[in-house]
This record gives C-alpha cells, sequence and structure tokens, in this order.
C-alpha cells in the first residue's frame, strides 16, 4: 500500500473516525484539506473525486473510497491487526449496530448540512441548535442503552472497535451544542479512548488545520 | 438457525432492505407487525427488545439485532450464499459506500421521526414535503454519481448487493414525496431486481400489514 491520501477537515467527526481507524491500524496518511464552513467540499474538483461532496474520502492505491464506515471497514480487511471488529457474527452486528446508531442515527441528522437546510427554512438559532441538542441526546440515550451496564473499558470489550471509532468523535458534537452530558458510560469509555496515542492524535484540535 | 423473527412494518424502509436480504438468502422467517404511524414502536414492551425504538430489529437464536446494514452484514456473513457484498476490498467498500449514501445521508434525514420533528417546530406540510423532496433527489443523484453509465444490470455488476437492496426500498419514498424520478440508470437496476422474486415478495404491497 503507497501512503494514502485523506480528504478531511479538523472538525469533520466522520473524518476523525478514519483518522483514528488509520492511527489504529498503524497506517501513515497524508492530509488534504477541505474548509467545510467555506463549502470547499462543494467545489467541483473535489465533486469530480466523491460526487456526494461530503467528506471523508480516502485515496489508497489508486482507489477513491468515500463514507466513514466504508472506509473502516475497508482498512479493517485489508489490515486485520488490530480488528476493529469481533470474529463472532452476533458480536460483530452489534458493534456495527451501535456505530450505525450513531453514523445513520445521530450524525447526517445534526451535521452542517441540515442545520443550514433549518436555517433557510427559517428557523432561529436557537431552534437550530435546539435541534441537534435533541437529535444527539435521544441517540446517546439509545447509544448507552445499547452497551449496557457491563464494565469493560471500551464499547463491547478489552479493545476498541468500530464502536468507540463512532462515540468519541459524537462526544465532541455533543459538548459544541452544549449537551447535558448524562451518560456516565460513555463518558469512561471516551476516557479510556483517549488515553489511546491512535485516539489522542486524531483529535481535532491536533489536526494541522486546527483553527 | 432456527426460523428468525424479524420485527418490522411494511411501509419502512429499513425493514424492507432486511426483507430482500431474507429472501435472497432463502431464509424463512416469521413477522411481528409494528404500526410505526401509531407509534407502536415506541412502545415499552418493543423498547426492551430496542432501546433504539427503531425498526427493523431480527431475533434470531436468542440474539437481537438492529439496525438493517448490520442485519444484512450478519445474515451475509452467516449465510454466505449467494453473496450480498463482492469478494476484493475496494469493490466491497464501493457497495458499502453506495449502501451507506442512502442508509446514513438520505433515509435518517427524511424518516419520519425527523418529518415530525420539522411539523413540530411549526414547519406546514409543504415545507415537509419539500424538505423530504430535496434530501431524496440530492441523495440520488449522488447514487446515481457513484455507479456512472456501467450498463451491468444491478447497481455493482450482474448479480444484486447491498447496494441494490438499499436503492429499491429508498424509491419507494421516492415516489411516495412525489420526487422527479431524473435517473434512467438508477430506474433501470429498480426494474432489474423486481424481477426478481426475493425483491418482489419484500414490497410493502406484498406483506400481511399492507394497508
Amino acid at each position: 500500500m503507497t501512503e494514502p491520501l485523506l480528504h478531511g477537515y479538523f472538525r469533520s467527526t466522520a473524518s476523525y473516525r478514519v483518522r483514528i481507524a488509520l492511527n489504529l491500524k498503524g497506517i501513515r496518511y497524508a492530509d488534504a484539506i477541505h474548509h467545510l464552513r467555506k463549502g470547499e467540499q462543494k467545489a467541483a474538483a473535489f465533486r469530480a473525486i466523491n460526487p456526494q461532496g461530503l467528506l471523508p474520502v480516502l485515496e489508497v492505491d489508486g482507489a477513491v473510497l468515500t463514507q466513514s464506515l466504508a472506509i473502516c471497514e475497508y482498512l479493517d480487511e485489508t489490515h486485520p491487526s488490530p480488528p476493529l471488529l469481533p470474529d463472532e457474527p452476533v458480536k460483530r452486528a452489534h458493534v456495527r449496530a451501535f456505530a450505525q446508531a450513531i453514523a445513520c442515527d445521530i450524525h447526517p441528522v445534526q451535521n452542517l448540512k441540515v442545520l443550514a437546510r433549518l436555517r433557510a427554512m427559517g428557523l432561529d438559532e436557537e431552534q437550530v441548535t435546539g435541534w441537534a441538542r435533541d437529535v444527539i441526546a435521544d441517540g446517546l440515550d439509545a447509544c448507552a442503552a445499547l452497551i449496557g451496564d457491563a464494565t469493560n473499558p471500551y464499547c463491547f470489550g478489552d479493545a476498541p472497535t468500530l464502536a468507540d471509532i463512532c462515540l468519541v468523535p459524537q462526544l465532541v458534537n455533543a459538548r459544541r451544542f452544549g449537551v447535558d452530558l448524562r451518560w456516565p458510560r460513555l463518558l469512561a469509555i471516551e476516557a479510556a479512548c483517549l488515553e489511546l496515542d491512535a485516539f489522542r492524535r486524531a483529535r481535532p484540535e491536533n489536526q494541522i488545520d486546527t483553527e
């Protein structure tokens, strides 16, 4: 594998997921920065790479990969160690379901694009922030229930998985919108993850484009 | 495997995906119906099964599986033939990315829950329908670009994959909201899929709870 190129943005939580996965796998990569708030992901040059106009994109060995979870699964299939999913099918399904509870049911409903749509429909800032806060809080309630009261350090067991890769970035957004962080178990998992160099190096504040 | 129980609803597009996957794999299953418009998925008894309060749920061999894409991947791992994903990692990533472009970026932003939230914030029916229409049209534009002009019968090749499993139900929603169906290639793929018994039996109008 030649050094992959990650098209991302420091504050993009989906890019943050892929940064963690690359770091966990020990894969060195180069950054291509696209400033989301300036709309650089909508430029024709970037749409020629990803017609969705969304981050992240991973260019690797001539292939263009989009969608953060699909990229993480690709990395897991091509670099099996350390694994991002358990071995057993039911456990894999539980990890993927937790990841999708964030990546399908929380993040796309509170991302910049949707909030811009709400503003365009005449909602004020308080309503827009309230929307994001409610979506995140409802979603994290479900996430907390999905993992239950087990005391293992990470979402599912003794090593981080795709579930933790989705949780930690989502908690950044929870704080940004002022969500009441009423999930001690999720916060304990976050703390355990952020002890790991792979998560720490991936944090928004540690990126070259951090503002 | 004992006969699985699918918690679903005829008009739930995420349930429709799992019905197709079960049929493609030749797995007989029983139905547990939860009427989404009556809010039956929010009942305490159902939340005890799935804390997210969302459909579908597949109960199989004592396990409770949630999130349609995670369930489809589980079925693919436990019943490899016929496969729902190609063999090669880059191709698998492309199929998953297409599926997620629908399951993450279209469907959750236009589902009943989000539209109810919009109404609760004071938007009128025309605005709510317009929202759903715009989200679906933008998303299907991207989907059409992702598969390009190839002439194979299905989204990715000569057999249906997870991509087709997501596309066909999403087109039902596109029609429901009056989206202008400007993607001849997507419609040709839909027609090819609906030639298959596995897709046809999974259609909303062929369910026991159809209204």
